[in-house]
């Protein structure tokens, strides 16, 4: 039984690290950190956890982990990229980063978009983007990983096999739908209750954080666009991407159907509908479907977006890192309703 | 005091109407109309109606309306093309016409998209789309007009003054939110509460009957990606235009402001934020805000789709075609929560 | 025209405040107080009011008031009862405190119940609770009204008949469900979207504040359970009293009409069903229904919390104050959807 | 590996059986009934089962069931108490009925309040009331089980320990809030999205079918009062007993610890606040907690009504009648978010 730590605890991605780690054969949980709830125990800020997780929260300390084989960063960007080499000196620490520091590679575009000026930057090649459909292989060979951003992930899973087969030359625009978990549980107007319930607003048009993820991981140019939609979570991408050859439909399904025949956490959307985002929540699946017009490419892509836009994801990362089976605790059909 | 009539008036288009026109000092409400629940009294449906509006639902008999001034029909597609003939017999009776059937000029389009042979084809000419932003003075000489559609009102007013500039050649993408309003209040499964709750999905993806609508006033064509938002009001559309002759914010937005500067229900936010449709909820406005990028306009357009994008609307050219002004009973700010 | 300042003006009873008395014909808002705003203009935190509101949030100074006709003052607990002399003084200001400091009028209670000791106990009894429906005449005659709680504003109503007739000997018992707003604008966990959203629960049982209020104006004693309910607005009170006297249901309601016949903002739902919150929301009405057993009385009355429960309340008795007719800009017909 | 069909398997209780039954390593879901969507493959109407559930709905027919070792009934009431002599006849199939065929002992009053004559009186004593927590042993002697209501698990779960400790004499008065999906997922306007949302009210007071479900298992009298809340899942009973012992808050604790302390689903909130539904949101867990005055318990009783209201409880009641351990497949944590 391996002894997992997350760093976070007391956040939406720490508590869905937590649920997802209870179900998993291989993995205890055995300690907590949170720099703003240090000395609490988890089970004062989640009454339903009392019966099952009895843990204080410690502050984070990366001199003192020794009793740890995984550790989850569920940090806010700009903390990991400074602590990481006291991390990796650990041998047998095998860490999932969930924070950007370590995602973008190009760190100048980090430092742009981030506004934090990278204090190991001789470590981003050795952390590979935590993206099994991309790069497997990388990842089971790591020690730690750079686990992506929720946006990102549905649009790179969205475009990946159009843009590896050329078929993206133009910008595309991106629409994407987030819930209100998408911006964490810290306290901020846009997020309360009566803010964000029965309405929809753009925001950070063309200047979200995660464009430079999509743009590296991809290679090509985006316009992104991401709503705040009045729901718990899901993110729901609307991709129109210039039909250059005029494929079809047909054709556009193969290239993802080749790509992604044996992913267990990709799912085809072909003969049935376009997604809807309750049809991946609370698991770690992407809905990918399809319309295709003489002129243009719709691709709609479906996560939940603290599952494989985060917790999730970071699970399947870590299944690999350690060696168990990829799919391991991930495997629950999607709750609907 | 003018008597008015609602056809249609136990639908969610009926009861806004009625909401509407209980503010309006002109008007009364004498009769309803609803085959489904003739028979019915109006305060068995809407109890909260029961000491306001103690009127028999009657069945729709387009020979018995010489007691009415105003008819308001709320009805389904398909259903006013064959009885307009008689509604224009009547020399006092101003109609407006919520349905599709008079909105689309080209009666082959039309026909392709309601699969609906048209009885008056030789009426369209003579009733305008009612769309005060851009034909006021037609509505003003009219008897009857045909109201537009909420999508298509939302997408109108947000790329109409760019269209008659000339800077639209290419496709535009609209990626729009709607409530679940939109569907109306009939009995299907994708509007009940568990399924549309805590989830977002895109639907009729380039085959939405406001195509033909939207084309034929703007006079381009549109990629039209709806979405089914878990709100009850309102809609937002994110359109993305090519930006061909690099235009930048400002110049968009002094066309913007030459269009739109006399007009009470548009308000163009610079420099404030990208609107979020609980800014003009419960209202007749439309706000209009861009984002423009060396490359791609960006325009945000947002309604209360049962008020600019259906009653209210509806209201607002009532009072063109029966010489009120033309805010009244529009003038309420937005209910924001 | 009146001139009215409000304080308090950035939170939700402010901008309620605001939108009713946008609909009034014989008052304009001049100015806006707020303490942790001032310095900004209202439109800067709601840019909806951009075209109609072009104020700056004053820092409220008790001294500089003499430009005004009435203040409300939608501050929190514990400020009013030390500024009321002062305001006082002008002649001819008529004051509407939103507050619960001048509502309960046994100062210990207050104190015990919002640990703050009262410094103008003398004033007590010369501000009349702001309570229409049972002393309209007092606060005809007031320079200064204490407007009740929202909580406290649904109970009352709904048990007043039945405590004046002698009906209520022991203790009621009674559930309540808010909406979120009640919690106000502030910051704090409990109040963000994705904690209040898709759930319900109690809190503050048998403690909350409303309970001396309660208990005052009704001259009886009452178990008030509250609880958060996951919508924006509305109150509904769910009262559970003795049938001592094994009066049956045309008794009641025979009670309830002899109280409530003239009254423009209570509705008695008879025949019609129980109400739903959403037959009052954006109203000043209260609909109350009863269901009544054996041994039982079963009293339900629905109000939206921040109209009747606060703003719309305040402006009614502000009416009064001011000598409008009661009912000016309070006539809206419920939004229901 | 035991094969299990599911009649009913198209509403939400079928859905939530399979998602449960998914989880468990002993059982295969190898046919699915419905009447009403007979022919259709289920992934039609669930499109994000389609990689896991391929099968075909079917007309139930009892005479064809030899297949099967154990068959979940989720259908409306008034159906099963026909046919469960044929399936009794099956030696080996084990038979859990979600209907309130034979739930209530007593015939006339399920008569009375279902308005069906029943077919199996005989039967009745034989089925157990399917409620582990009161009644294991007998469970699991039996072939079949009566899956307790929803409505009446929280009741009765937060009620028993009281109820047999002599505690109870008086008539408890019960105010229960319930999430939409209770209703299911029948087409009705009550369970519109724009009709439920945003609003809470109150319905069958004191006539609601589960009544005597409760009153029989508990052996009191009981004043039940429904509510409508504005989410999917969850109930929260708030229950108010006369305290005529006057006992305190440790005593009242004592007896729920004493009669739960082995209990894996029942969550006494002790020295944690009151639930909130979202506590046991996809779990089988019942969240307990007690406020106590001088003369009124106060008991709160959580649950997700689709799991320990329904479809959990009814693969508890398998577990139990199978011979696995009683927490196969129910041990998740809850979602929370």
């Amino acid at each position: 039984m391996l002894r997992a730590g997350i760093c976070g605890a007391n956040g939406y991605t720490g508590i869905e690290l937590l649920r997802i780690l209870d179900l998993h054969p291989g993995i205890t949980v055995s300690r907590l950190f949170s720099n703003s709830t240090a000395g609490k125990n988890i089970k004062e800020i989640y009454p339903y956890l009392s019966d099952k997780y009895d843990l204080k929260l410690e502050l984070f300390d990366s001199s003192q982990l020794s009793d740890l084989d995984v550790i989850f960063l569920a940090l806010p960007h700009g903390q990991t990229h400074s602590m990481m080499s006291a991390l990796l000196a650990y041998p047998n620490l095998k860490i999932i980063d969930l924070s950007a520091d370590f995602r973008i590679k190009n760190n100048q575009k980090y430092e742009q978009y981030y506004n934090v000026s990278h204090q190991s930057v001789h470590l981003l090649p050795e952390i590979p983007l935590g993206f099994p459909e991309i790069n497997r292989q990388q990842i089971k060979n790591a020690q730690a990983v750079a686990n992506p951003g929720c946006y990102a992930t549905s649009v790179i899973l969205g475009l990946y096999p159009l843009a590896k087969e050329g078929l993206v030359s133009h910008r595309v625009i991106i629409d994407s739908k987030s819930g209100v978990t998408g911006a964490g549980r810290s306290l901020k107007e846009s997020s309360l209750y009566c803010e964000a319930n029965e309405s929809i607003s753009a925001y950070n048009t063309n200047t979200h954080r995660h464009i430079p993820e999509m743009e590296e991981a991809l290679g090509i140019d985006v316009l992104f666009s991401p709503h705040l939609t009045p729901m718990n979570r899901g993110i729901l991408s609307s991709m129109y991407l210039q039909n250059e050859k005029h494929f079809n439909k047909e054709d556009i399904l193969a290239i993802f159907r080749q790509y992604y025949q044996n992913e267990p956490f990709i799912k085809i959307m072909d003969p049935l509908p376009n997604p809807s985002t309750k049809w991946v929540r609370h698991t770690n699946n992407c809905c990918i479907s399809v319309v295709v017009t003489e002129d243009t490419i719709i691709v709609f892509s479906a996560i939940d977006n603290l599952i494989k836009g985060a917790s999730g994801q970071a699970v399947q990362n870590m299944n690999l890192l350690c060696g168990f089976d990829e799919t391991t605790a991930l495997k629950a059909l999607p709750t609907y309703i």
